[in-house]
């Protein structure tokens, strides 16, 4: 409702900055908006709190930008009707906690010298703190808290000829993950970090070509998949067709393995893979690794379960059973308990399916642990509704290290994992078993022999705390944190 | 937005009343309103269109009613703070397309001459046209075009003396399906018609006494359920504890064998089943009766189709896999595409897991099929996947007649089961094969030996055109429908 | 928002309900809805809470009623396309204090024995609260808590055949002020009280004949002034013309007098006189009763001060000045001060226009003082601006009492002339002397040679006390006051 | 609803880029955002769009902006709470016809290389395109396209050290109309152009020290009016106290005459006047140039033509009187009118006082003609409501040529005085005689002896086309309008 906005200069410290995001663009059809509005649907699971869409239509861009699902900001024809053109790019924001700044919403959009010049980002940046600073004493003048603007203000003060080279001139002061797409008067360029950190593909639409994050955003327009971006490659699209150039030389893949666990939508192909397909091998692998011979049924734990624990069923020979019913209509919690209420063990959103619980030995399986407290929660709900053991069967290694190239965790103390000892977990959460996948039966699952550990195949910084790229800004804010109270004391 | 509505005195013909619902009410919980604003929440399948409880607090009785699902309408604490007192009724409405009137939201509430009344109805009446000529002739006024309210203006003017006897009184006049909770001064009121065609059941938190449409509801609040209301029992719940009557003397139940195919919640017990196992079981039957030889996959159409798909795959031993998968973020269709854009295939709600489908036999497993259309788009949704055959198993018999008792649906004429044999159904859909439960195959899964054709165990009226309860008002209608021309003519 | 609302059968001491309020109808147009906007419009100083329109095409009935003014509630075009039909009746609600119930907007409408019936009403009924209770005992059911649903009821159980009939059967049960405008079928229906409390006029527009309160209404449409309905009479138009009956037999007019002091619009003639003359003729009159021998200058209290201000500087021959300035955008209050931003003596709406009157002796002319409290600051601002002497002048007698038809008044204890003597209330507002127009000062000044004491050409209860209708539900209300406590024991 | 906005990257031809607005600054007071609120409400007549405040706590800067009135936009307590610090500066904006970008509210606020910078500014800058292309050049990115912003980026990329510094650095590269409140850290500045074509004024409230376009808005919250800040002056507001700077050295005032004419409140004292009194000084030099020796009355036209007909009326002794009566309740046009409705003469605004106006010989008093239609309109509603003769005075002179300082005004061939000689625009608007103040009698009127057409004391331009500041960017506009097709054809 309101716009109220503390201006901070350096929100260091700010968990929004690390959000998850979808991208899309479009080059050469004529429903542009419409296809864009789409594939940022398909996306949606990448970014629920805002998304936007820009438009060029050979002499202006448009731009519409607002808080909320896709479905509700590009609901009106006449928004749509308002977003001329051939050209389009779209992203997708993440929901996070806390304040939420409008004009932090992208495709973000400025008018340089050569033109319009419009961006969508996904990933994280890691350097970007320092070159704000520098840019804004040269008299760049921000007007979001989002890393990717910097990009934008790089762009506008390189000394470079074409977008293109500018564009690529900026990004080699930037180091972090991102996948992006841009749009300048007659093109659309998509470009993936050198260690193609988050996911990009190419596809293809009659004479459209099209960006997207992930495969399903081709399939809900019934584009053809041609190929992922890879990693460092950078592709032009215009009137003459596509070309790919490689402006970082030759760069090493370390793609997220956390995309395959748990981000991705099951019904994309995603870096040569099918998701579910990976899904189902881990969880096949775990029921090898870490079997439950007493098991009666596997349950998964909705939804993100679910393809893992049909991979632990298949084979354990173990029974699958809905165990856990979803509520189809939770979208939020909307009774603010008193004590007594929340005593009650209040089920907003899932339900034990009792009589196929009760009685019976139980195997859990989930993608991941973070904090730990659903967990906890899971386990007591299947022991009231009366199942005899319950052991859980983790789709993922323990969850140790934050990430900064874009997927929101909280901070390595608030992780369970990077306090505990998996057996102290287990106590934690109440099971009678806990296991979690091995980092050689992940990369197995993956199609990998087992993990190199001198050049890992994936980025798996989050359970190894190997970070594939360098975090500046992260470890200024560490040095930053001593310092703070004298900060405090001096005006900003 | 607007509250324009055009005052139709006799809405004979609309579809709209013919509404399934969902019905909760407490009596002695300090927090009954939070209580029920939960059980309406874990109710939400029954009913997305409208939601409403009435509280009563020894002195005022309080109301909220709006057009939302429950999480929306109950979302502010102040609403809730303002709904004081230990007795609450809630309810869910039906969503139906086209004009949706304010003032028929349910509770509907009357200041009577003995005081406050308020009631909740989940069925459909089938005598209340002529009922509402009958009083309005006698003066009285009605303010929505709810069949529920005649019940109100009967207990109005009942010349009985106790609100309970009013309300028989009343009922006795009325034919039709009806699960109702009613609340007056320090009372609360659950009655189920003399067939029970709808459920109710009862429950208990601590000393407070429930009465909900399914058992999920209070599985949510963590109240215990008790037992069923039986068919034509009536409750009186007081200070003074619960009372039971049978004011319709001995009465045959014919529950609505719909409620277990696809309306209940499947984590629900409802007359004394697990409507989860109830749907494994059809699978299962479906399996033997219907088995198809050359499957390499069971693939449910989600997300109904789970459970009876889980059973169809145990029962034939054939893997269980999510071919086809949903788009967690489906809300609306907002895109009004052009044509071009409708040709592209749009899949908004699902999408193949094309790895897995293609150069596969795939079985889909449905619960029902009513026009057709979705079943004819999921399988060339298959067929585009790369599906080599694609068979279609429905876990219910064909659907030919409309309901009357209850459950929103198309005029008989518009039921493709009404109008096309299988063999005619399956060439639409376009699958390889096609096959229904039997009737047999149905009673033999919810525990019969088999349909006793003389006396059916349940209403299965929608599949077999055998009404248990007559239909007036639906007779009128027809009768109505041949001098349409003339009414027209003169001025209502 | 919210529309949580308290049943309280009886709200006997309910202020909301003695309302002010400005009626429309009009007969035989085909933009029916648009003029009555217009209408409703001219007359949105008789009520600015909420606004209605009830339409019929020969068919149906249409209705859209919302709180908030006209210009908001009808801007939509598509809502007044959807208000098809020739006849429209529309009412407009008085903003009073507190809680709003969105049900007791008007014109309410009825679904009778007969077809539709609609009604909007102006005024203040007596007697309502006990026919209310008969009619709930014979089982009819309110959704109001307006005294206009009383009508309603009775119109609906009248024995009585025509609508006309049915009408004045059920105002010959009632006592009260009112001016209806009621329509049905293929007739729009006109009458007033027997003693005219309230204004109702006659006009037309080419074919098509008009009620409404005051003849502002016609002027914005561009019709034409026929007529004043006259007290006691009733107009019934319909296809053949118009026709006018006297139900009541030979009755006296009591015209409200403070439609002149106050309420009605300087530009309408109301009763046969132009208001902006009553106005400056009862100013002329204060001038001769009440000199200021001392007097620069003389300011209106704005707005509503100016015609008696400008007739007492033209009869006073001393120079009439705007010394106030009002703020032309003041909606509201919207600062929520804090006591000391509260003492700093903020001046929302007004403001001295201190060059005019730093050093010079002022007379202040008002139409009322109700509480004093305005007045007060007033005079407080008129010193801070430097005044030398302040003279307030009132042009009304002193409002003691109050009114029980239509006007909302505090209780007379709240009156600062019920409970203070005039040097009393000069002392308390601050001002070096204050008067009042006396009675046969404000009977001289509307063209009377003085008040007949003995049957009043007026209704001035407001000043004297003296009620030209019973009051029963006021008197059994002061009763009622005294048990208050025995009924908050038992349950409603 | 919608943000849809074309990124139009030099909006030359943009009517809305000359506002007028209000602008509001306070230092030292812990109310700041609620006084700042309150100042801005009392100058809600300079600009009716939006409206924003910016303040600083001495640690961060906190905004709130929004489109619509004061009272709308700081309504909620929860936003002024949120609005914290000791320093505030607060905007309103013009309401114009046609599109409004959110991203030009102001005041506008930047992080610049030394911390926050807000600033609000009335007035319009008459060389800021070409600046602004240069800034687009070496990389400046813009967020919004109003003139003022050009101020932030040339502050932004100053070689000077201090804020004060940079800024005068700014003003000096700028041509224009500007009063200006700016706030940076510790210190709240104010400046004037050097012609001080706008208001800007100095008042203190305990030891807080306030900015504000007009008195009124001290007059509002008890602050006490000090001085008028002087044309090409500058104050620096800090804990030190206030330092009076000329940076541009020895300056002309030019003040704009037509803030006494029109757009100042009556209330105000600007530039060492009386409005109000400047007004009743223009209708009796009025009454001296052009009498009417057959006048009955003199009427004013709401609301603005009422001090002028009050001295008119006072120096030629006709009565004064309300002959036109202002409907209280107008927002806005809500009637989209059939050709139909339109002919029935709507007067959705005003009423003619019939009672007063019939057989009479009226004058009418009013400040401006612009293009003639209302007028036009007025003459004709005397006329319907029966007046004999009606004459015209007009307290300005002839209205010829646009406003480039910041009044929103038509182009000149838009203008009627522009286009026509004052006989035809007597017969256009159907009056029996116009006339319009002299200059000299203009000049009189506010103090001076006569016009010196060598050096005006005022800023008269749109009477006489002497523009006192160079309009470089209308001259390239005039030159560019040649090229426009050219511009067309090549891709922004």
């Amino acid at each position: 409702m309101s716009n109220i906005e503390p201006y901070i200069p350096m929100p260091l410290d700010d968990d929004k900055l690390k959000e998850e995001c979808g991208v899309f663009g479009i080059y050469g059809h004529k429903d542009a908006a419409s296809l864009t509005a789409l594939g940022l649907h398909a996306l949606q699971h990448r970014g629920q709190e805002a998304c936007g869409i820009v438009t060029f239509d050979d002499k202006h861009f448009y731009a519409h930008r607002e808080l909320g699902l896709v479905d509700k900001v590009f609901s009106s024809p006449k928004v749509i009707e308002q977003l001329k053109g051939e050209v389009a790019i779209g992203h997708n924001r993440y929901s996070t906690t806390g304040q939420t700044l409008k004009r932090n919403i992208q495709p973000l959009y400025a008018d340089l010298s050569f033109g319009g010049f419009g961006v969508a980002h996904n990933g994280n940046l890691t350097n970007t703190n320092l070159l704000r600073q520098q840019l804004v004493q040269n008299g760049a003048i921000f007007q979001s808290t989002t890393d990717t603007e910097v990009i934008i203000h790089l762009v506008a003060t390189s000394k470079q000829k074409s977008v293109a080279d500018r564009l690529v001139d900026a990004l080699k002061k930037i180091t972090g993950a991102y996948s992006l797409v841009a749009s300048a008067k007659d093109q659309l360029i998509g470009i993936r970090d050198p260690n193609g950190i988050r996911p990009l593909c190419l596809g293809k639409l009659g004479d459209a070509m099209i960006l997207a994050s992930e495969s399903c955003a081709l399939d809900i327009i019934g584009a053809e998949f041609i190929r992922d971006i890879e990693a460092g490659e950078m592709v032009i699209i215009n009137k003459d067709g596509i070309q790919s150039l490689r402006p970082f030389g030759q760069t090493t893949s370390r793609f997220c393995i956390f995309e395959y666990i748990y981000f991705a939508r099951p019904d994309s192909f995603v870096e040569g893979h099918s998701v579910y397909e990976m899904r189902k091998n881990i969880g096949a692998e775990l029921a090898i690794e870490a079997p439950c011979p007493t098991a009666d049924l596997i349950v998964p734990v909705p939804d993100s379960g679910v393809p893992a624990a049909i991979g632990y069923a298949e084979a354990s020979k173990v029974p699958f059973e809905l165990g856990i019913i979803r509520n189809h209509y939770v979208g939020r919690t909307f009774i603010q308990p008193t004590s007594e209420i929340r005593n009650l063990g209040v089920k907003m959103k899932h339900n034990a399916n009792k009589s196929f619980i009760e009685g019976k030995n139980v195997v859990l399986v989930d993608d991941s642990i973070v904090r730990g407290t659903t967990s906890k929660k899971i386990v007591e709900m299947m022991r009231q509704a009366g199942a005899r053991e319950v052991h859980m069967r983790i789709s993922s290694p323990p969850n140790k290290y934050s990430c900064f190239y874009g997927i929101d965790t909280p901070s390595s103390g608030e992780l369970l994992a990077n306090q505990q000892s998996i057996e102290n977990i287990g106590e934690f959460i109440g099971c009678d078993s806990l296991a979690y996948i091995s980092f050689d039966g992940l990369y197995r699952a993956v199609g990998e022999t087992k993990r190199n550990n001198d050049m890992p195949q994936y980025c798996d910084a989050c359970f190894t705390g190997d970070y594939p790229v360098a975090l500046p800004d992260h470890e200024a804010d560490q040095d930053h944190a001593k310092v703070t109270d004298l900060r405090e004391q001096s005006v900003k």
